[in-house]
């Protein structure tokens, strides 16, 4: 029982750090029991009621199924519901219709071979990609309506009837659900996307700074997880991409305009990861076995640590262009300083391996597998320059949209 | 016209291409398309039959919701719906009937706030990761159904029959949905997860071995795209995520017993992806503009790609153990060859060093900025090495459970 209990106490801690963290969610939560509470009134209040199963039942079940937490799924979701109610009711019909026109006999056998091969065309067809992403739920409704019509369609005359009231309670449904997601605090989905990307191009620029810094430190005891944000970075692909789904089906909002390029934020999201791996590898030098000597260490601390401050300050610029959707000239600069920084990177090198010829032999080959951990700098500049030059048409595209 | 024409032509090429691919996807649909008519056949064959939004709407929407791609997604669905329904069904009527002793005027206002109520705590119960990865779709029908009652509940007083009703009609549509996904061609999560994971362990085998000898080629022209397929483990981490959550729901199947050790997989998919990305930095450097001279490439092309094949070996041997869960005293025996190619290469950068001084000024400046190239395989056997041990340890692990 004690193990039961601390187990409950354990989750409450979690749900309560998740709700302090993000107050939205808690939003969230009280938004869909208001939508519901407002759908359950709306049909009290109602004189005609048709018993269970009836129409309250389905406006009920589009709040709870099409409401999301962004506004862009829930309007995608009330789409895809609508417009597959409405699709598949009409073909329903069509089919019942035929069927009838076939005679008895037939009409059942009709029915049931529509249905199994529609549902199976249609189940495939949710493994297209393209469909997958963004009518995967409208798939679903299809199948269900049309076995709907199909079978309640084999008894019951007043299919016509019928589909009015699923198509009206469905608006009222949809109606509800979008409006409480728009006009209470709304979450959009592109809004959190530019967030993501923004707040991923800082977590990068801190992470390389805390990278570098941590392997120029003296003391071995302070590593901390200072630089660990680049891992965040990694894992966020499948985020982004349902988010700049969902960003498409918004209607414009705040600084976004209309046809807003949410495809460019996948792009920068593509280039900052090929660049998180680079950290990745950077970080894996700190924790390895094979550790630079100190004098060498302390010879190039100054050149790494401008190196990797001008290419962090190229990022944390380039979070600060995109956060507020200017072009800054200030970017251009940066990259300049950023490449001067490695030039003179490149040029310390040289110098090193002149002052390597001086050095006895067993340091020699000591210094040569360091030089591997010193040369990842140079190497993951690659990456970030050419991230950077992206970035740079990508706010510059940003930008074009903003002042039009 | 011709430009819709030929989007169709593209799409059809598209879903012929996934058809082909994996037929298993179409198989699936046939599948739900059985389902379905077959839960039809069960309706239309029952005498007592109770008008459209009867029992026959409830059966077909368990089917159409609740049949999934992989047996343990359906067993999951199923088994949340079944649940959540029962939970939310008794708690409604209970509230219901608090709700009636209170008198005619407080009744809506009870119901109406325990659903506002109970439905926002749900909702945000939705974004606990723990609920989220295995009781997300039952939270929602949970809602579902706990507003059908008080909703219906309202007006209706014969909410015991329905209860009854709507159980054994779920009932029927989940075990009409489990028979089918278990017995007709099953697709099994565990099964996909298992071959994902040896899959990927081979795909980062050929992608080091193609990396490595791209790297030494003479000729530029002929480099292809054959060493990709880390990319494809870069970006598997939702999936087996997934996989191993329904896994979990799966009865024992085949050679996998009860109690698998499905999290072993996301151990092994996190340390792959670590290795990837070192493939990634180290395939970045084939494209760098920085590439060394000829000279130094000769000289140190058998050791690299001694190294490298040492190490792809000691994956392919991973793959192997793991595709057929044995233990096999070769991996010793292909880690220690790699532990010895390790310490040659290091010796014949020692080597390297001493003859480096023999060079000239301008060949040792260029010398070095080529080490990092080098110096990669080096550091890229670290987490293989890791990845090693860890890996021997869970295919013991794994060969442990077989045998019992």
């Amino acid at each position: 029982i004690l193990k039961s209990l601390k187990r409950i106490g354990n989750f409450w801690v979690k749900a309560k750090n998740i709700a302090t963290s993000d107050p939205r969610k808690v939003i969230h939560g009280v938004k869909v029991g208001m939508a519901l509470s407002l759908v359950s009134l709306f049909y009290y209040m109602r004189p005609l009621y048709d018993g269970v199963g009836g129409n309250a039942m389905w406006a009920v079940m589009t709040v709870v199924v099409a409401f999301e937490y962004s506004v862009g799924a829930t309007i995608a979701k009330s789409f895809n519901r609508a417009s597959a109610t409405i699709l598949a009711g009409s073909i329903g019909v069509g089919v019942h219709w035929i069927a009838n026109q076939c005679g008895e006999e037939l009409e059942p056998v009709i029915l049931q071979a529509s249905v199994t091969i529609l549902a199976a065309v249609a189940t495939f067809s949710r493994f297209i990609p393209s469909v997958k992403a963004r009518f995967d739920y409208g798939v679903m409704i299809f199948i269900l309506t049309f076995s709907f019509v199909s079978v309640s369609g084999y008894r019951v005359e007043k299919l016509l009837e019928l589909a009015r009231n699923r198509v009206s309670t469905i608006a009222i449904g949809t109606s509800i659900c979008i409006f409480t997601s728009m006009l209470f605090y709304p979450v959009w989905a592109g809004n959190e996307l530019h967030n993501l990307v923004y707040k991923n191009l800082e977590r990068l620029a801190d992470s390389l700074d805390g990278c570098v810094t941590e392997y120029f430190k003296d003391s071995k005891e302070d590593r901390g997880r200072k630089h660990e944000g680049y891992k965040f970075v990694l894992n966020s692909k499948a985020g982004e991409e349902v988010m700049a789904n969902m960003a498409r089906w918004e209607p414009p909002h705040g600084r976004f305009k209309f046809r807003h390029p949410w495809k460019q934020y996948l792009k920068v999201g593509a280039t900052m990861r090929s660049c998180a791996y680079c950290i990745e590898t950077l970080s894996g030098f700190i924790n390895s076995e094979v550790q630079a000597p100190e004098l060498l260490k302390k010879h190039m601390k100054e050149v790494c640590m401008t190196l990797s401050s001008s290419s962090s300050n190229v990022l944390k610029e380039l979070a600060t262009t995109t956060k507020t959707m200017t072009k800054s000239t200030k970017t251009h600069l940066f990259v300049q300083e950023m490449n001067f920084a490695v030039q003179s990177f490149k040029n310390a090198f040289k110098d090193l391996s002149k002052q390597a010829l001086l050095l006895t032999e067993h340091e020699a080959g000591e210094e040569k597998s360091t030089e591997g951990t010193k040369t990842i700098p140079i190497m993951a500049i690659f990456p970030i320059a050419t991230m950077a030059t992206l970035l740079i048409e990508i706010t510059e595209r940003v930008e074009s949209i903003v002042t039009e």
